[in-house]
């Protein structure tokens, strides 16, 4: 891949649903490459569902090639349930990430919703606003063009933005 | 391996020191078969420990060939940081069984201590002692031959308890 091009993977963490995103950057452009939702089937063994989301983010890995990977930390203030099965599943993908030899970033939701809309209790909405501006796309107020994996989007974007505030901080020192 | 035996993989969660114990059930006879310690350097990055961890247990499982596997709960109320990576860890052993095609079953600290001691909160030397005596080891008071693994084997020994009582139901009823 061009060096200039630096592609992040953004995981928003769940065990039902797991949010994806990779968000490429060239120079200051951000561009949508793939986005979607890991869903597993509450009916079926914790176990089951932890090798179909490693399975499955294994596969996205290695077909996008990112360069890093950040995930969404865990509140744990949720109900115990939900909670620890999130957990479980960005456990499972900081385990891809290390198997690939990929380094990751962990966000807290205000991080994310700071860095993307600027405002750290901003609404869901616009999060989703801003994702589609910022890559690009023609979607509307509330009407994301990438409905599932948005957050996972936005988390993507965060990293991006904390990378180059980084390296901005690097050449001025 | 011999239908009549039934061997079970105890695990203790923990991203710097995961415990595993096998306990093998031929009859009514218990038998320690390994067990130690997997330990992470937590200067890692946890992606790197989560795959240690990964790879370790994926090798104890291909070698010793569990019939099932069986976890102790994380319980939530440590501190943030120990709780999210025994969490983490327990869902790579999760992880493990799930491509092995293994059930988990999950036991808490109360009920590992009831079942194998009697008592729901007796001490780590109790449990020591009666793991040490059930699996007909000489260790003395206080100086198990199985430090490490100790409260894995302990798990394990929960589920062996376990599946008799349901299975002694079962002809019951």
């Amino acid at each position: 891949m061009d060096k200039r091009r630096y592609r992040v993977l953004g995981i928003d963490p769940g065990l039902t649903r797991m949010g994806f995103g990779l968000v490429e950057e060239q120079g200051s452009v951000l561009t949508h490459v793939d986005s979607g939702v890991i869903e597993t089937d509450p009916g079926l063994a914790v176990s089951d569902r932890l090798a179909i989301i490693f399975s499955k983010l294994n596969v996205i890995v290695q077909t996008h090639c990112p360069s890093s990977v950040a995930i969404e930390r865990v509140f744990l203030n949720l109900n115990r349930r939900t909670a620890v099965g999130a957990i479980q599943a960005a456990g499972v993908a900081q385990l891809v990430a290390g198997g690939a030899q990929l380094q990751v970033h962990e966000y807290s939701a205000a991080q994310v919703k700071q860095s993307v809309v600027g405002v750290g209790g901003a609404t869901k909405e616009q999060v989703s606003f801003m994702v589609d501006r910022l890559l690009r796309s023609s979607g509307q107020l509330g009407q994301s063009k990438f409905p599932d994996g948005t957050d996972a989007l936005a988390i993507a974007i965060t990293h991006l933005n904390n990378r180059g505030f980084a390296r901005l901080k690097q050449v001025a020192g």
